[in-house]
């Protein structure tokens, strides 16, 4: 069969419209705002919510078309989004073509696994290539994660979403033969050690160039609660002077296009709030990968509300983790730790800082939990690296804290990322207190974490939980258990809101 | 544990800002623009993309937010695309609430079943109910229907999933006790029987209020194409004085709010391009159900591109159509039809309602096997509801077409649904044409509906595909096989870059 007329190499011509930048703000999200009736929807039969192909010279990006009625935009103009205008590199006035975009070939294999079949490698590079290069819309993206947690990836889909994850970003590459890492699997509100690890590996003479993600669906990720203390956001060139310098970084992963892929993953993940195995291994690997270790430290907290909650779970996570590392010839020591309650006193990115700041300063009230879990992680990372024979890394680690060698580092580190800061603090707070005298005999890790993402984290800062009991605790009626911080007061409300109609947050029994 | 003061019975106190209708289509999607500065956003902590909750008066709707940083919307201002000015019925100046939404706490119950449970009868009619209330984001949407599909929903989910969607709408009542019905079940191009088979059986005096839905992943639906004849968004009011006073009708089942889940489902499926035996039973009987039918004929295509593949599937989906039917009281009778090839030769809503046209009006070149296939399932219904005696149906039916009854009352339903009107016709148009002499021995119906898609239906009613071969006729060289139609040169482009790229749409062996 064939065409009369052969038809143009491209599916359509494309058309040229002046870029018009109105400073609508939508996130992640590229928007064109077009004419109704202008002649480039005319033509292409465009109807709003249409998918639409932008580009500006070399680059382009796929947008959500909005059509206007109204004279708010010109026939001859498309006015875009922030996130479009930046994606795009453009100059006031500046000429944008818009086109059909070609069909996302790999949508089928996405179908495909929904009807049950495996993917394939290729068919994995394929879907990773097209979610980094903006080709799908939220309700593929859900799609593709949903099928991926309701039918979970097996072994080789693992391995295959990790290499495709990888392949599909940047990579660093170390001079040193032993590069350090640690990863924690999370779900524990405060258990935030990287910011002690790193100085203390580093200090100790080791490479240790840390990225870390934002929040998946915690109140802060490590790169939360750092970004209060330094500048997070470093391109490659950045790190590698920074390690060079310093022989350690605690950066932003997203920043350096290591495993793109898994920051868009991560945002559908966060507003399903699912965080399967699979895919986690995935995320957590590929950025490991990437980022070229050679030597893992896993921290896997255990407890009833934490993101593992049994022995077995642990175990079954841990192999996994375990063997698709050492399929990328990454050496890997799982560390098992109690996961009963929230380590440190702080939920939040900078609450948690506070504490971070606190253990590397040798202050009188640091929190020991937070102490201890950062001396074993980083005592495990030492012996799995060869820099302490089996058994003395702990003491090593715990005398470079003590001597101030770990606090020095840190600030050095800081200055190198950009320049020490200090954490905000909040500008509203409300205690909550325990409504009768008693011993506190449970805290709930995910409704904490709730509560501190109810009152503004990880977006707002220097908002979060501030918790003053521990469990065994003895308290009296009245006494302030936790306090909720928020920088704005409806945000303070909502939190309030929802500690009011959840009461077993923290549970005090009478004694 | 308790807060310190008592928080306000509303998650935060509303904040009232000036609506302003700036004219901005952006279809189903309620979109709110306020700026970043006002004093909504700053106290309420908004950030760009959130989903905020608008109230005007009694009414309501989750709105995506978009923060403005110019002065193109001022700080007392929300200015909201027509969707959301048109849900929450705003006058010019009205004055509106923005606030945060409650959590929507049916989302839980998707997690679950992403986890591996079955969902009960009650987590149904929650999730089903925050659909409808617009809770859900395209994000929500997707994994709910992903999940279902990925690991798919057994029979007392289907059952449930069925019964939340009729208990979500409104539902019709008829004095007769015989209300027939039919549906096919797509998959088909071109397989347009409803416009003919409601004349035949209202003219015969029984009760026939079909309401069709619009495409799913098709090229046209029953309602696509009737609209290119008359009007189909009629309310309950209206159906219901067209069915008393001509027996039948043939509306857009969407307009009547009967199951209005599933068109928020079937946009989502749509984008996906999936639909799946659970939910297109839920979605056909849920319809059906509510429209109040009794007695119903299911027409079921059979063959290598249809939607169902082959005997034995078309068997599983009969069986769970018949088993649902049979436990809401329908008596159903299933239908099984060739499915090799597209029925009629118009592929789209116009194209195809001049086939309805022809066979209706019994034009000499009127295609015979939608004559055909039209006169079985009305026979099929008509001995169902007991106005023919068991196996002279389908001559009553031929009847009472051939001498012009049903043409008779086609043309006094459409007046009775708002006036009878004519098909628009394309404006641009390509042939395309047998490279060789030879047979024709495949019509691929999966693309040759890809095609008259890309070309721009079910949106553009004049667009899409008439064919001109059928299997088994001999063509010449050059001879064209069929006819692109579409509304706009970039659509006709997109649809012939197509077709050049996949040449085996329609195939054709040497003799």
């Amino acid at each position: 069969m064939s065409t009369t007329n052969t038809p143009k190499p491209a599916p359509s011509g494309p058309h040229r419209l002046r870029a018009r930048r109105i400073g609508i703000d939508t996130q992640y999200e590229a928007v064109v705002f077009m004419h109704k009736e202008c002649s480039v929807c005319r033509s292409e039969g465009f109807t709003a919510h249409n998918r639409v192909l932008l580009r500006a010279g070399e680059r382009h990006v796929i947008a959500t078309l909005y059509q206007v009625t109204t004279d708010l935009i010109a026939h001859d103009e498309a006015a875009l989004s922030e996130s479009a205008w930046l994606r795009l590199g453009l100059q006031d006035g500046g000429i944008i073509s818009v086109s059909h975009p070609d069909p996302v070939e790999s949508l089928g294999q996405v179908r495909s696994r929904i009807y049950g079949k495996q993917l394939s490698d290729a068919a994995l590079r394929s879907i990773i290539s097209d979610v980094v290069d903006g080709k799908y819309s939220d309700i593929h993206l859900s799609s593709f994660v949903t099928a991926c947690a309701t039918r979970p990836l097996d072994h080789r889909e693992i391995l295959a979403l990790t290499k495709a994850m990888v392949e599909a970003g940047d990579k660093l590459s170390w001079k040193s033969s032993v590069v350090a890492d640690k990863h924690s699997v999370g779900g524990l509100p405060g258990n935030r050690t990287t910011p002690i690890v790193v100085p203390i590996v580093a200090a100790l003479g080791l490479t240790m160039p840390k990225t870390s993600s934002r929040a998946i669906t915690s109140p802060a990720g490590t790169a939360d609660t750092m970004e209060t203390m330094a500048p997070v956001e470093l391109d490659i060139a950045d790190i590698h002077r920074v390690v060079e310098q310093e022989g350690g970084c605690i950066a932003w992963g997203g920043a350096v296009r290591l495993s793109p892929a898994d920051d868009v993953i991560i945002r559908i993940e966060r507003a399903l709030d699912i965080d399967t195995e699979g895919q986690m291994i995935a995320s957590v690997l590929s950025k490991k990968i990437a980022a070229g270790s050679t030597h893992l430290v896993l921290d896997v907290p255990v407890g009833p509300t934490a993101k593992v909650r049994s022995a077995e779970s642990a175990d079954a996570l841990s192999a996994g983790l375990m063997a698709v590392a050492e399929a990328f010839g990454i050496r890997t020591r799982v560390t098992i730790g109690d996961g009963q309650q929230p380590i440190g006193r702080g939920i939040g990115p900078a609450l948690e800082a506070y504490d971070v700041l606190a253990v590397l300063q040798g202050a009188k009230d640091a929190p020991q939990d937070l102490r201890a879990r950062a001396l074993a992680l980083a005592g495990a990372l030492i012996e799995l690296a060869g820099a302490a024979p089996e058994g003395q890394g702990e003491t090593l680690a715990a005398q470079t804290l003590d001597d101030g060698r770990a606090w020095a580092k840190f600030q050095r580190i800081c200055e190198a990322q950009g320049g020490m800061r200090k954490p905000p603090r909040s500008t509203h707070r409300r205690p909550l207190v325990a409504e009768r005298a008693g011993r506190v005999f449970e805290i709930d890790n995910r409704k904490i974490a709730k509560l501190a993402k109810l009152a503004g984290a990880p977006d707002d800062k220097a908002a979060g939980v501030e918790l003053h009991a521990r469990l065994g605790s003895s308290v009296s009626a009245g006494q302030p258990l936790c306090t909720v911080h928020a920088e704005s007061p409806g945000e303070l409300a909502y939190a309030l809101h929802y500690a009011s109609a959840n009461p077993g947050i923290i549970r005090v029994e009478e004694q």
